[in-house]
């Protein structure tokens, strides 16, 4: 990684934990408290919301947003277009988590209205990256995309290539996390590693990461706030895999690891500039 | 316990380690963390629903699903009967946890149109059970059934009829837990000990043991699974409570010991079958 | 603290203990496990609730009522105030936690009915308790009061009018949370102290709080049950920032540490009655 953009992470890093930047979230019950216990740990301030003029003030109040389309509820109809509106008057960073793309009619309707609204950041696992590319019209209809559930049976190099036409098509920074999380702003690609196989033995890593990413989109552009949250994630994976071989365990140390985090040890994160293909 | 009933309840659960069966779950916004990270730790892939098309197309995905009517959502009128149905029409398993029977309106009725669909495995505490059975009309309706919220004030063994009754009805298995928990599929029943008084002390126990025996409901016959299911909670209950006092302390190893607990250990945990009454 | 009042204390944090009173709440999706695990460790039986009829049969139910407003749904419209009436009418104590009050229409409409009810308890951060004074009309419309989403921007001792005139309207308890948290029945102003920096780094610290104030006003006078929680709370998060530096694991050694807790230990806790003003 380029020694300035080095200097933009632990600078990033650094703001979030001076501010402690309000960055809301419209995210899934199942990990929504391991979402908000993520972005407090990394010095964020977290308010998640479900009513459309709660979405929209909290839009106006926050410096950055978290939407996670985990659990669809019937209100979400409503509540995300608002927020999301909201969000882009203010010209706030947002995050999307576009959780099991494909499934459901309302899930599909409302993550194929975010094309227009260009997410600042997406994050995904390798599926639902294609999956949403696919949606969205940027991949070829032939090409086959397979999911389990929530769970990716993609690797993210299958995905590169998707990430980058999303990244293109918003003009923001998108994420495909796994073993070697990808991050492109759809001209450079670069391969963050370090995490853990534990990481896959728990529900909400990747929520986890998505919250983690909407707090540094508050202090920093796409690509650096997205540079940041997977090097904080996996600086902090790796620390906590050394320290436990349960999942729960894990868990727990990935929180603590990550609260006593420097800016300078996330920076230093293995993650290298990929050659351009 | 037969050998021939170990080696069954090992096949399983090394079939669900190797496999990863996809398992979604229609649950409670209390346990649905503890449920989802419960079932991964044994092996499953865990995915949680809300939306009525979204549960029909989980059930056609996965190869079992786990129905916990925990806390009641209005969307479940529509949501719980159209997944049942989905599950029914494809052969899919599926597991019930009737959390506060006789409770509220819609509750009522959708425990009550579960009689017709008949669920594979019932799991519930002893004040579960009983209520299930008399709500069913398979019990006697002056007999007393009492509860405390969603805690039991019956012992298993007073809902040892009832269990039998409920798998009678369906054709399936049922699971009474408690202290010792019972196991039964109408005829024999089984007594599996070996847990923690702590267990009582968490919130969730009882719904993270309902999605386990989802997961290896996918993997095996109703009596096979729920024994499988037991057992290997009771197996890591133990273990867990060994290595600590405290009750999130004893959650969070209880996960790791699940998650690492050899599926010839699960099979060989203290489990008897009862004589014929 | 007065002699007496320790003796109050511990005698309601045996009664808790002895009779392991039902005490249910509806309360938000991010926080709601840990609430539910923090009234079981103290003694408690908890039960989560979101449908209307259900609320009003769980406060016939149950002995004591905990209502936080941190996640609006709809249906909260019906379900909340049909909840506060049953209460009323059973004479039943509860508590009420106002989260994040002043922002959207429904929280707001909520929050302002409960006016006439009268909480038994009150309990926020120094933000809320200012915010719902004003919302209530009790302070100068001109007094500003700001927060940062659910983050509070003040420190108790700025809301010390606030917390007594709430408690002179609703003739209850009102406890100010925060590094010192104060304790006031209109008249008598208490400060607690003991617990722990690491409690702002984790989310639900004050849902918790919240949810053991209704567990004690199950079986003690407002103030009593305010001053039990508080001590209670401060003293378990003590000892377990004496065990570790970091969220996740604090959160875990809380709930322990308040399942092991005595009652003589809790009523030992640094508590000052302070002089009139």
């Amino acid at each position: 990684m380029e020694e300035s953009m080095q200097e933009a992470i632990q600078a990033c890093v650094e703001a979030v934990k001076a501010d402690q930047p309000l960055v809301p979230s419209i995210t899934n019950t199942v990990t929504i408290n391991l979402v908000a216990n993520t972005q407090i740990a990394a010095g964020g301030s977290a308010a998640m919301v479900y009513m459309a003029d709660e979405g929209a003030a909290m839009a106006q109040a926050g410096e950055a947003f978290y939407i996670n389309v985990g659990t669809i509820f019937p209100l979400y109809q409503e509540s995300i277009p608002r927020t999301i509106k909201a969000l882009n008057a203010a010209g706030k960073p947002w995050v999307l988590d576009p959780v099991a793309v494909g499934m459901g009619g309302l899930r599909t309707e409302l993550l194929r209205g975010m094309q227009e609204a260009k997410p600042t950041i997406i994050k995904g696992n390798a599926s639902e990256i294609m999956g949403l590319a696919k949606a969205w019209g940027l991949l070829d209809q032939d090409q086959s995309v397979a999911n389990k559930g929530v769970d990716s049976l993609h690797t993210p190099q299958e995905a590169r290539q998707a990430a980058q036409l999303l990244a293109q098509e918003t003009g923001g920074a998108v994420v495909v996390s796994g073993e070697v999380d990808l991050v492109t702003d759809g001209q450079a690609v670069y391969a963050s590693s370090g995490g853990s196989e534990l990481m896959s033995h728990i529900t909400g890593a990747g929520c986890a990461l998505g919250g983690l990413l909407a707090v540094y989109a508050a202090k920093a552009d796409p690509l650096t706030a997205a540079l940041s949250g997977v090097n904080a994630f996996n600086y902090a994976g790796q620390r906590a895999a050394q320290k436990t071989q349960g999942p729960a365990s894990f868990q727990m140390h990935l929180l603590d690891e990550l609260y006593q985090a420097s800016p300078e040890a996330i920076a230093s994160n293995p993650c290298q500039r990929e050659e351009e293909a």
